[in-house]
């Protein structure tokens, strides 16, 4: 794996002359680290495709007839607005991810995607774990059983730090230990070590991992749709929010066409449209009468107001 | 196959006892041919879960604590709603459908479906052909690439159904001509025929053929909103109108969330949003000053009026 | 959730009248517990179709022509024989599941499945790990990277076990402190806990989670294939070889073919062909002139002799 | 879309400086047809990734620790050899594909691709169809359902030559009469056309159609598995062989794999290694004692001989 600076900057120096299509914006940033987190990053290694192969796919469905570089972007509007998935999935994307098991247990659940990770079966795992930040640490919150509410008290905050690094550093002391590897520090010639696949069953869901993560441009943005959004976890959401910027260079006119429709588009139900519709023509319209639960009610009245 | 009613009563004498879930609905309609078109059918011969499942499905997230039975619609709509989509996936259905190829090809282009078509390698097509009904012949759509336009006047269209009708005839005559089966009329005894794989390719696309045809309850509702919905061209549409039919029998709460938040439900983008707040704030908005274009303008005046 | 026996005996005390196909050896376990390592299990909550099922599929290909029972053996063998794979995907299993972490990481990577697990964003995990036992603590093979060799010794194992469970008591505790909740021995009604989705990242990879899973029966069978071979890692092969016996109860014929053809078959190469070739026509063949790696060399010498 | 071979060479002459990995085969055919049955082609559009790329991401699963260069193909033959597929994902291939309608239905069983087709709602078809040459016409075999014999005698081979053609121009000339397009022959003014998402439907089953296709090269080597084998028909074949040399420019390495392991390697089942066994000890083994039914014993006799 690609470990350091030098690494990649001498990757970055193989130029290589192709007739494919290119994406100059991702050209720019390929194989460079985007840091994630304390210790987590993500690198785009490999891609195909950009805005214009989604024109080349969809225009196969129209037949001959040119048309004009103006019309392109319209057509991309149109295309997303209306569901036509198939000419996005005409661009992929390879990423490098490092990133904390439990967010790894997230990210898996995209099933249109392939996955190579590291292998703690035949390999050790580093001394990294996800500690958060003392900014980040909130309390549950009250109404959604899936968020945070506030953040704690500092004291309190401290100590909790303190027993993330304390667990992880005696699980990963333990971890070695049991491993009894020729580079553990403990180790001791005339003992044994434990297989590693059941070693590493004793560290903790915030030990760092890598994968090899590909995915189509369409499944990309579904991604980005549920991970950069505020009900996701915090932690994966910086995954999310660095990977939006990745898509903004990749594919700039998909990119806004991304944000005006799905990140900050919304749908409505057949009782909201009739709430809309009310308001508009001048009429009141009260909660009991609107046919709506109380929680979709309040997210309506958020969006409109 | 199943091929008249006797059978399918025979079929459906045959009950037996299950402890699975079970769709009342469901059970009352299986096997039965439900008619579509001039010659095709969709017949349910089995499916796995009800309105229950998902909501089982989705309470393992939940862990403990029971929920009442009056919250489960509840948990269904705010399920839709919010596109967690895996509980829906819980559900299985499986249909014996009989259509047209150029349907077909529509259909199949559902990827996340098991299929098992009728195979004209093997086994000889009969001579089944859709012939549309004059009251659907409808001239291009000027506006609308996609679609039908005004109907066509009468003796144009009774001598396109004769055209249809004549086509079909002759290449279905040619069809067992070239086989030469023992079956076909100018069976000739002393000549070989052709091989069925290559004779079939004279058949035209309305041809009638048969597939089993299995999707879970998530990917069947994906498929009823594309293809019950008006931009689907028509003959595909009538499949779609008497499987939402079906959805009702099999998951009655569901079903109504569908109507809800897909079928009648739409999606606004951020530009439009924009438009709705200012309307509903009592300010006049102008499609030049909307950042819409014509046609999402168009659209959104539609929605709201 | 079901939590015990009385729910279980419930649950199959209600029966029901069905005109579905039905599986007499599913029937007879449906929602039963099998247990699994030290504290998992598999539960199967419901299914659809049985070996009938997928001769129906099959022989819509082959049009007319009613075939005889007993050929319907003859049938499934040739179809899991020559990977006519979509009559397979006609039934459907859906199973509960209580299994450790790292498990559940190997697990999902079968994508072509639907999955709802518990989720410790919403609800608090139990205080519930998978400890090995000491007869499976094993060293590291030395030739297999990924596998493993000797047990080891009495005294270390002993550790071992004692730092699983000390480590696991310790970081559990410490999560209960986080959250701070009502339930916890620790409660301080003074303080404000930390929010679920984080206390959680402090558990170890051997903690126990839940999840309903979903697949059809031609994704099943590749589960079992890879997960109850001896390559794949002692914990989860003791699920796959739970999940053999709950095939074979569901579609025995299946069964049967699929011991012939998948689990205890084997792929010749190329090269390895000609080495059988040369052998049965009675020459010598060594290793040098085969063509074969060392490895694949091994390998065809234990499946031959 | 593409026409001409100026078109394509003017694409092939915008060549530009990547830093992605290259296959330098496939860059010297990019955009070229490669010329398939009487009127169609395969072009290649894009793609991603080469042999290192699978090298690479498998790789990662086995962390630090980089290898020689020498030990790259031992690595994408074991790959291959045990069905880890996944780095195999890592590469993508997008097709601009001609082929009849027939072919096209085969080929979109291959459900883990991308697909954007020519639309006959949106434009109207070309003249085109597939007619087999005369030394292509075979009889139906008589053991394999859906296979082909001997060849038909000449003349009716020239007869079945001229009923394809004119069925064909009939179905065409009728389909520009309904459609009455202003290119047509028989336009008329006074006559308002029949939209063509109907009278599309009056074409046969050879009519050409032309799609883009994108697939990973696992998916692509399971398509060829498929397609390039004797079982698969003739025509699609043809496809499939075209394709083969397609992939032997684009990934050398894995293209020796999988001629070795997949297209000229063969499955034994359980009881065909038993009889294979005992030949090699030198014992006589006779059809009866062999547990295979007849067609087994006669495909494993076909291998070993």
């Amino acid at each position: 794996m690609v470990k350091n600076q030098k690494d990649i900057s001498k990757l970055r120096k193989n130029k290589k002359s192709t007739v494919r299509p290119l994406s100059k914006g991702l050209e720019k940033i390929l194989f460079k680290q985007i840091k994630v987190l304390d210790k987590g990053f993500i690198r785009v290694v490999d891609y195909m495709g950009n805005d214009d192969s989604i024109v080349q796919a969809a225009r196969v469905s129209y037949g001959k007839g040119t048309k004009k570089k103006s019309e392109d972007k319209g057509l991309i509007r149109y295309l997303l607005r209306h569901k036509h998935t198939t000419p996005f999935e005409m661009c992929e994307i390879k990423l490098h991810v490092k990133l904390p098991i439990f967010i790894a247990r997230q990210w898996i659940r995209h099933r249109t995607a392939s996955i190579n990770e590291y292998s703690a079966r035949y390999s050790i795992l580093e001394d990294e774990f996800y500690i958060p930040k003392k900014a980040n640490l909130s309390a549950q919150n009250k109404t959604n059983k899936q968020g945070r509410g506030d953040k704690v008290d500092s004291s309190f905050g401290n100590k909790v730090i303190r027993t993330f690094k304390n667990d992880a550093d005696r699980n990963y002391t333990n971890y070695t230990w049991m491993l009894n590897d020729k580079s553990s520090k403990t180790y001791d010639q005339d003992r044994i070590g434990l297989t590693r696949e059941l070693a590493r069953i004793n560290l903790p869901l915030n030990t760092y991992t890598e994968w090899y993560w590909k995915t189509d441009l369409h499944n990309f943005m579904h991604f980005l749709h549920l991970r950069a959004d505020y009900h996701s976890q915090y932690e994966i959401r910086e995954y999310g929010n660095k990977l939006l910027k990745v898509l903004k260079s990749w594919v700039p006119v998909t990119y806004d066409a991304f944000i005006s429709y799905k990140l900050e588009g919304s749908d409505l139900s057949k009782e909201a449209i009739q709430v809309v519709r009310k308001m508009i023509s001048g009429k009141k319209v009260k909660f009991e009468s609107s046919k709506l639960s109380k929680r979709e009610w309040n997210e309506l009245m958020d969006l409109i107001s």
